[in-house]
């Protein structure tokens, strides 16, 4: 699936993937009007809502992008509907020939961690027959209870031709409370990186390996030390756009050859009709917004990637 | 909710919490034949099947117990289905006055944290009407992303008070991978530790903090120091008896009040009659097996808590 991502990426000449984190404000009134009227002023309404704004996006961008990243609990706020619109946006996101990175950042003890594995990535058999949860192509995990916490994905991404970035330093202000602490003389993140990167030489695509990490956008000085340190990782940046992240920030991300990071944009991308540069186009037209985003952000990402 | 739980822990003499984790070979015969013939065998037939083996569970053991702690994995494994069991699971216990602390371990930026505080332990109002996700009454949250990562679940419990545990120092062999690291003269998981009785002292029931921490049966001699840095901090132990911990390891968790520390067992209780102890109960009295081991634990409990 790496190889498959690094060919998208290629192809498309844009490193991006869309973040489908709906929030029900961001929802155009004439997409959720339609929604309460066919499903119920409800959570199965806020469901049918959330699936037919992911789907205007998705079909206004798909053509331009290698893959798109729903954060699930941008769904599982709203329980099991949320969760139904959570995955018929993977189906159809699948459909449409894009790669799905579901950011679920799960991460539990090895017996627990394998039926997360089972039901984002794997699949459970009943009766002979085999049958997939909510399959997406790579997601997020979280470390911090080690090895025996991670092995079990690996194990499932391996059998499945499938991936995982798992997170090495996060984007947020207070990241560093913990990831930054000093163990000897260099930050836990770097100790988690270089475990990344072990685990990666073992699962290796055609030049870069199936075990990723996530590195945010927000700390470029980190992401220079870390991409250094984990050569042979794709890197998943989030913090692009709304986080405060810039393409100029963003190129120590990237390899010699161009490639080794793709990075995330979500509100900047699914609600641009909000943003003042993108306001002309209105509710109405939100997903034309969005494409234009998407060609702007390529283009900020291209001009940057001149200096490698 | 902490000075329910604690209620409820003196009143039942049983510091114990039931983990319903169920996996597809625990469940009897007799239960996955009448599912598959009601609902198909499928996904669906599976949740059937899992939610009539919980309730059996609880059926046996609710007048004996505080608390149940549903893994979420074990029902996301079976994609949306599974997470339908789980919701029923929730809604029954809580309607036979359990506690149920759902094993969730999310956490992630701050404003997609607060989407899964919302999910689990809050509400969405949608035309001016109030829907709950999953409405668990506490969850496990993980620490890697920091406090603004932890801050909008501690928002929302404040609001519906309701509680948390956070991870410290899991139960799982390579957990000190990265929570053992030392960090000038402490391991991580102190300084986790200090983080939560911090954030704990600002958040408190009656004597105890809504904000828990997870700290596993397995490292006792962890959890007597850790007892002492959070001492107004609830403790989930899990890691009893399938994972290699015994009571006698647990009396250090607890505080000289007798409180202070619940015990989680899942297989142990869940799946008893499998175990050559309980196997003269066979499948089809699976509940009844799992109340001994109920009523076995209580009194491995108290009897290595007499020496508090």
């Amino acid at each position: 699936m790496i190889n498959k991502l690094i060919k998208k990426i290629e192809d498309s000449k844009a490193p991006i993937v869309v973040g489908l984190d709906p929030m029900l404000d961001f929802i155009p009134n004439h997409i959720l009007e339609r929604a309460y009227k066919d499903k119920g002023e409800n959570l199965e309404g806020v469901g049918e809502a959330i699936w037919k704004y992911n789907k205007g996006i998705v079909d206004a961008t798909y053509d331009l992008i290698p893959a798109v990243k729903p954060q699930v609990a941008m769904y599982e706020q709203f329980g099991i509907e949320g969760l139904i619109a959570y995955k018929k946006t993977i189906d159809y996101c699948k459909d449409k020939g894009l790669i799905v990175i579901g950011d679920v950042k799960r991460g539990d003890i090895g017996s627990t961690s394998k039926a997360y594995a089972t039901g984002h990535l794997g699949k459970v058999v009943i009766g002979g027959k085999e049958y997939r949860g909510f399959d997406e192509d790579f997601i997020t995990v979280n470390p911090y209870l080690g090895s025996d916490g991670i092995k079990p994905f690996i194990d499932v991404c391996k059998e499945e031709n499938k991936g995982l970035f798992i997170l090495v330093k996060t984007s947020n202000p207070s990241s560093g409370e913990f990831q930054d602490q000093q163990i000897g003389d260099r930050p836990l993140y770097e100790l988690v990186g270089e475990k990344v990167a072990q685990w990666g030489e073992l699962h290796m695509g055609d030049n870069y390996s199936y075990i990723g990490a996530v590195v945010g956008a927000t700390y470029p000085e980190m992401g220079k030390v870390l991409r250094k340190l984990m050569p042979k990782t794709y890197i998943l940046v989030p913090g692009y756009g709304a986080q405060g992240g810039k393409g100029e920030d963003l190129v120590h991300f990237f390899n010699k050859d161009g490639l080794g990071a793709i990075i995330n944009s979500s509100r900047g991308i699914i609600a641009a009709y909000k943003q003042k540069e993108y306001e002309k186009y209105g509710p109405a037209a939100y997903a034309d917004a969005s494409r234009q985003a998407v060609i702007d952000m390529r283009e900020d990402l291209k001009k940057a990637l001149t200096s490698l």
